[in-house]
This record gives structure tokens, sequence and C-alpha cells, in this order.
């Protein structure tokens, strides 16, 4: 798992290419004025959830997302970026690790990251195995 | 913790009063016409800052949520239920647990439960003490 | 219908339960900053049909919502409850009464009420009798 | 007032300048696939905040809307026009009657009509009288 | 070319009906606060459509959009119209100029203008002749 | 020019840095079930602008998009990704060169490109020289 996350990390210093990169507006602020958590969140099942349409193209739900720390809150106007790697591929679930990184005067700022899991279903919702593309 | 989940089932046997309650639309769909999972976590986030402003006036941010797990998904039209309760005040952060249910032909579904901690920030994001109302 | 509404006023010292609960957020605000009173009769529409779904799984349509006043405004992060009742099933028809509060420093602030009805239709659009659940 | 609805219907003759007129699209509809009743309302409330911006540049907030019939539904795709007019101007309040029309196949549909009432208000929300520009 | 110009301006002289006039929120705003182009150019498509949905019923698809300048902003709060003309009607195209205004305190301010061409598509967005109504 | 495009297809080879990369969803589509237009060229226009924000941190808006054709339609679920390239910085404008791809089936789709300007401006909305970061 260290070496794993060492790995992610010696990957960072090259280009990487992001799942989804997004401009936040004032439409995702609160009371505050601040970007919630909770736009952050959504977009990180959204990255996850197309990282896997690149493993299978079958009918997905969200079973999971380990704990997500917040290491820096997100401005209005900020490019954030989600970069995501397809850690386990089971029987019937796939797991995605979601880095989520912003841009503030070009320097990046790491906000979060996730481990969010995805089963494959039928159209009743059954678990169904992962057929790989 | 065992002891602290059993008193909230025990609870939930009584009407509790929800944070959120929600009624998901076609809008709120992935490419497979199901609910996303995002969805949910945003509201989950939502529902927690709603239950620490109980608590203070200030200005919070997202620091954490525990890992999520997704018991069964939500469909479209139905109304889905964010119940929260404070679990822990610290020195700087608020910590919520966030049980969510949904509404299916007149039976109550445990969709999931969250626990989610806000730090009281100052105008700069630094954290300061909680400020109880 | 005074009657009625003792009734409707006594339930509410007792713990009631939301068809919806919302937190209002500046996405949802006016060019004043303030939340304008479409979001609120647009929650109430959808809550009332919520009720009615209770009721029937058939195809509704909104047909009337009779005079709507309102007591007070809703500001931004406050969590609003449409409480709903239904309170008359004709042939075609239901009609629900919403009672719109909103939560202001720990107070029950009555925003507005508002009596909307719905009727059954077919896949036309034409009214058909009400299949109670 | 019935002399009133006469000139009304008079001038629908004539061409009308609507104050909004929108294209209801697919994120418009509740889990039926229909247009929901309260994106109708939601309209309705900003169509009548333009007229009475026509009136006075003061910050407004609406106090009533008196009973509103739905005539017929609104399909996805369609054009629905909000047709004002500004039929008292009070102490503190402005209200305007408000006509709404979807075009179908070339052809006028009476969707609703609605009067619907502003107050003046100053910063603090209490009603002041109407400053006309 | 110019002559067609010259007709269009000659038109606006009288009362002219939009395709679309919406009031723009603060939900349109960027990071400073001004409504951004990519709002008025995502209306522009959606009245060119609406233009089109009134020559043919077939499905459409947007293939090209001339150069388009804008002469002035848009303020929050303001009612902008699109008022299109379908210009031209190809073998499996058609082409709507689209006007953009907006009013600013009783005055028609002009914010821009487009040519917009749309082409019919069958199920497998294949081109195929127009069919007019 | 030529010369320009072919840098531009040569750069393609390597991996490029999107400004924007979205997911589309289901309400993002017209009443045909497609995506609209106006939807891409929205987005053309924000990741203009946060082309330009890497260029000066000065209040923008936009003045022209160049013609824009779009040579194949989006899908919904596909991520469709913006890239940007500033071409011109001028006394007091920016111009950007977007590139828009689709990812289907792990293939690349060329969208559609487009050349947007923008001009800086000060609180009152004149043109100011462009402040380079």
């Amino acid at each position: 798992m260290a070496g794993n996350d060492k790995t992610r990390k010696e990957a960072a210093a090259e280009p990487r290419d992001p799942a989804i990169r997004v401009i936040l507006l004032p439409r995702d602020t609160n009371k505050h004025g601040t970007i919630f958590g909770g736009v952050i969140l959504s977009y990180i099942d959204l990255a996850g959830a197309a990282a896997v349409s690149q493993v299978t193209s079958q009918r997905i739900v969200t079973v999971a997302i380990k704990e997500v720390v917040f290491h820096a809150p997100v401005l209005v106007g900020e490019a954030v970026s989600f970069y995501t790697e397809v850690t386990r591929i089971g029987n019937t679930s796939v797991t995605v690790h979601v880095d989520v990184e912003s841009k503030r005067q070009g320097k990046r700022i790491a906000v979060t990251e996730a481990d969010i899991t995805f089963c494959c279903v039928d159209k009743d919702g059954k678990p169904v195995p992962v057929e790989r593309n």
C-alpha cells in the first residue's frame, strides 16, 4: 500500500490526465460564499464513475467511499482537477483512487484524495460480475 | 460506539426530525438513469453543515467524512431523509453523524450513514475555537 | 374548515414530519440577494406531489393552487420545511394543505401555507379516477 | 373586473410582448417525465418581479399569489410565455397579472393565469412606500 | 446581405416577438459577479433551435455558429431577449439569425447577434433532408 | 495560420492538459435527449476564461467568438475535454484557441474548435490594458 502510494507520488511528477477538471462558480457556494465540501464529493463520485467506464460499459452504482480528508478549501474561480487510478477490480466491483488538486496562482494545491468503490449491477440493481471492455 | 449505535436505532422507533428531506428528480440522474452517489454525498455534507449551524453560527468548512457505505440505491421520485446527530464538539471542530433513509412504497429503506467533521474557520480559513450559540 | 384549521394547529404542537426540508443556497437568490418567492412555490408543488404519491402511484398533474400569502421572507442558509396533509380525495383529484416554516436562530417562523390540488391523469393527460394504493 | 378581463382578452389579439419566454427542458421534469407545476409557478414569480422592476427599482419581496388554476399541462420543448400587466400600485405594494401561454404546433395554448403581489421593502425587510421610477 | 440587414433593422421598429426572453440571475454569474458570455451563447443555441422547430419537427443538431461579437455586457436582473429569423433552409440544414437585446432602465441595449445553423438528423445522427411542417 | 494549425496538431500527439474536462449528464440534454450545442459553447467560454486567468488576474468579459463548426455530436456520459492555447495578447484583449474533444470507446473524437477573445475591463466595464501576472 505504501509502495502504491509512492508510485502515485512519482507519477504526479509527470503530466497526468484528469478524469474531470472543473471551474467552480458562485452557484457552487454555501451561505458563507465558500465552495461546499459536498460539491467536491459529488465530483469525486463522477470522476470515479468515469474511470470505471473505461474498464466496463456496464451499469454501475456507488457502493462505498473510504474516509475523505480535506487538506485545503477550494475557492470560486479555481480549476479543480480529479485524477483517477483504478486500484482494484474485484468480482463484481471496481475501486478507484481519486486525487483532487486545485490550481491557485500557478501552484498545485492538494485538496483531498479518496478511494471509491462501484459495483456492476443488472437492470434490477443486483450485483453482477464485471465484464471488462 | 456499539452502545451509541444501539441508542440511535432505538431512537429511530420514535418520530425523528430530518435535517434535510428531498425528492430526487430526473436532473439528479447519471447516464444510466439512476441517482448518482455523489448527489447523496452532497446532501450529507449539506445536512451535516445544517446540524453544525445549530451549535455555532461561525463560518465552517468540511474537514473529513468517514467511510460511507451505500446499502441501497435511491430511485427517482423518492423522498430521501438525512437525519443528523452532533456526536462530538472538539476545540475547533464539530462532528455530525448522518443517517440517510429513503421511503419506498411506505417502507423506510436504510440508504447509508456517515460521520462528517467540520472545522470553524476565520475569514482567512484558519481554524478557530468553536463558539457555541 | 375552521375546525380543520384548529386541528392542524394543535397537531403542530407535536413533532411533525416534513414532506420536504431544504437548505436554501445562494443559487436560489434573486438580484437583491434574497430568496425569491418562486423557489418556495416550486417546493410547495413538489411537497404536495410527494403527499399525493402516498395516496396513489398514478401519474399526476397540478391543477390548482389556492391563494398563497407570504408572512415572512426566507434567508439564505435557513432550513425550510414543507409539512403536508391530504385534505380531500375527490373522484379524480387529491388536495393537499402545505405549511411552510423556516427555522431562524432556533425559532420556527411561519413562512406561508397553501392548498394545492393535483389530478390523476392517463398517458394522454386525461383525468382518471384516483386509484388508492 | 369583468371589464378588465375583457380588455385583456382584446389586447391578446394584437402582438404582445412577454416578460419571460422559456423553452422547457428535460431538467424541468418530474419523475413522470412531465413539467412540474412548480416550475411554472416559479416563472410566474420571476415574470411578475420583472414587471415590477419597470415601475420601481426598489428591493421587493413576493407577498401573495391569488388562486392559480392550470388549464393545460406544458410539454418538454415547448416555448412558454409569461405576459404581465401591472394591475394595481398600492402604497407599498404592486400587483401584476400574469398570463401563461404555451405554443404547441403553431397554436397558442392558455396554460394558466395568476395575480401576484409584491411589496417594496428596505434593507431590513420592512415595507416602504413605492417610489416610482 | 446589407439589404437583409436593413430589413431586419426596420422590422425592429415594430414590436417583435422574442424566441426566448430570460431574466438573468446570480447563479448565471462568473467569479467576477458578471454574467458570463457562455450563458448568452447557450441561449442563442436554444433560441435558434426553437426557431427551427417551427420549420420542422425533426431531430436537429447544431452544426455551426458564425462569428459572435459581444457589443455590451449583460447585468444580473436584466431581461435578455433573443429574436430569431430563419434566414436559409437548405437541403438538410436550417440557418437562423439571432439578435440579442437587453433592457436597461427602459432602453434596449444591443448585446450581440449570431447566425447559427442546425442540421436535421436521423436516430443515428446522419443528416437527412429537411421535412417542413 | 496554417503553420499554427500544424503546430497544434503535432502538439496533440503528446499528452495535453485540458482547461476543463466534464462528464455530460442527462440534465444537459434537449428534448431529443441529445446534448445541446449551447452547453458546449458555454464550456468553451469557461475554458477560454480559465486560460486568460493564467495570463492576468484582471476582470474580463467575452468580446467575440470566431465561427464554430461542430464536427460531431456529444453523447450523454462522455468525458468532453476543452484544450486551450493563448494565441494572442493584445493591448486590452487576450485571444484563446479552444479544441474540444470527446472520448468514445477509448477513441478521441474531434468535436469542435473555437477562437474566443476576452477583454480586460475595469469595475465600470471599460477596457483597460492587460496587466500580465
